[in-house]
């Protein structure tokens, strides 16, 4: 949390620098900082013969990545909206069966909303709609390679996701419970 | 990686925010940004008879929370210092057997060196000397129950260590190279 008395110091393209005195145990005071990073959706998206939909994205100066479909949140739109938006405009599919599996918060430092979706049975119903910052090609994998793709250091997937992806690793309850929510809710 | 051509356009207490016009697949130009965080240094600290150390810290605003010891590089220091410091203030411990285990340079958005250190057979030397924004107890932990207690989203560890943790739960070989690593050298 940020608190209510903390100054937004600094307005960035993607982050917000907030400060504030805070009280130390021996009664002094010191700056302490935290930041504001924008809003963000993720999308697993799942073909009806229970591929996952993933995507090999190349960005400007950051080179080629494996991911999920997915982006930030514009000011004024809600999550899922912004979860169908970025599936079809990254991928061109589109769900009518869409379940939230979870939100993740950030971290002490850095306060941010990453909103976690799946689309089932998507289905092709458009071309990509790029950005101009944005080069994308679409695979897929099944649920397993998914697993073991999220522990290379490259799968360049959420702190949630990949936090999901170890415990179905670590414990079979886990991966049944993730096998559910992306296949069957 | 922050280009050269980047430019300091806020300096905070543990964020610097970075800008420069970045050329789009297009030709047209987008204002980018990236962090650069304050470096700091992380610690597994291990009694003689194979027990790791651990911190149950308070910060003001923060609340509690487990973690192994650690902290920031003030300027001019070397990491190896840093950690030798950090262990001796949080714990009072000291060790005349260090091992580096491997260093985390953030994420895509966020340039951040944080670097892991064994503190093999680690001795009583001297009182905790603390922060005036830090109070902590010291505890201990099993390998295996360090393995567990990283499953745990409020274990404060860092991104390198909960992937190591996640690694070994994961995969017998990378749980014997941590263990390895931890306890041999």
């Amino acid at each position: 949390m940020i608190p209510k008395e903390a100054k937004l110091v600094f307005k960035g393209v993607l982050f917000d620098v907030y400060q504030w005195q805070q009280e130390q145990f021996d009664g002094t005071e010191k700056t302490f900082e935290k930041l504001k990073r924008k809003n963000s959706v993720n999308i697993i998206p799942v073909l009806d013969d229970g591929k996952i939909l993933l995507i090999d994205e190349e960005q400007p100066e950051r080179g080629d990545f494996i991911t999920v479909p997915g982006g930030q949140i514009n000011d004024g739109e809600k999550p899922k909206d912004a979860a169908r938006r970025e599936l079809r405009e990254e991928t061109g599919t589109m769900s009518d069966d869409w379940y939230f599996m979870g939100e993740y918060f950030g971290s002490a430092k850095i306060r941010f909303h990453e909103y976690e979706y799946v689309a089932r049975n998507v289905k092709k119903v458009a071309r990509q709609h790029l950005d101009s910052g944005e080069k994308i090609k679409v695979g897929w994998m099944t649920f397993d390679e998914f697993l073991q793709c999220g522990r290379d250091p490259m799968f360049a997937i959420s702190a949630y996701l990949k936090f999901r992806i170890y415990e179905a690793l670590a414990d079979p309850k886990k991966k049944e419970e993730l096998r559910r929510e992306i296949f069957f809710r």
